[in-house]
């Protein structure tokens, strides 16, 4: 059994079907998803911000902030995600160094798309 | 003597007079800054992406992405900065996970705040 087949036999994935909306902006959000397969895009006030796919994580902000969900999340094909709550990720971080650089650097390189786009917006 | 001056007397403290660019966007980026006095702006292409004060930290994304950088940062008064290089960073992270979270929260914050400013851009 490799890594993949070890994690979709957790029982904690959830399979979301094409279409389906993960999240909505300004939702109370306590849980971020990794996604395990297919791809899901993120948008704010109906504008894709971008789109995610195997291996990103998405909703982890509203876990850092405690705050309400920055963007909607839809499934673009059928999706299988292995949700983590606030307490699942707090222990991630104190036990693994790594999985903290992993979801400063999913930030930082969104951040840095976003700039982007701002900078040039309207140009 | 308060933790202030404390951190005062340290000698990695950086005097950065008013008008002084830190860095420039595109520049190779090897150290992150705690600011510790005064007002830095951050910016793109000549466009404001927001401005950091006190206790906030700037440059963190070139070292969690190993990039460039992805804005200027420029002193709007004079400031004080503590200069955090890529050694000091990962032991910090792996030492103190509240400072993890510390800076995702600076990222995600940052994010939601250009989000914002993307979503609405041309309304």
């Amino acid at each position: 059994m490799n890594d993949k087949e070890a994690l979709r036999d957790s029982v904690q994935l959830i399979e979301v079907p094409t279409g389906t909306t993960l999240f909505e902006e300004g939702d109370e959000g306590e849980i971020m998803y990794v996604i395990v397969e297919g791809e899901i895009t993120l948008s704010l006030l109906g504008k894709t911000l971008g789109t995610a796919s195997a291996g990103d994580i998405i909703g982890e902000m509203a876990l850092i902030n405690d705050a309400s969900r920055s963007a909607t999340a839809t499934a673009m094909t059928h999706c299988l995600v292995d949700p983590i709550d606030h307490d699942r990720f707090l222990q991630m971080i104190q036990e693994s160094p790594s999985f903290a650089l992993l979801v400063m650097n999913v930030l930082a390189n969104r951040l840095r798309s976003v700039n982007e786009q701002l900078a040039t917006a309207g140009r």
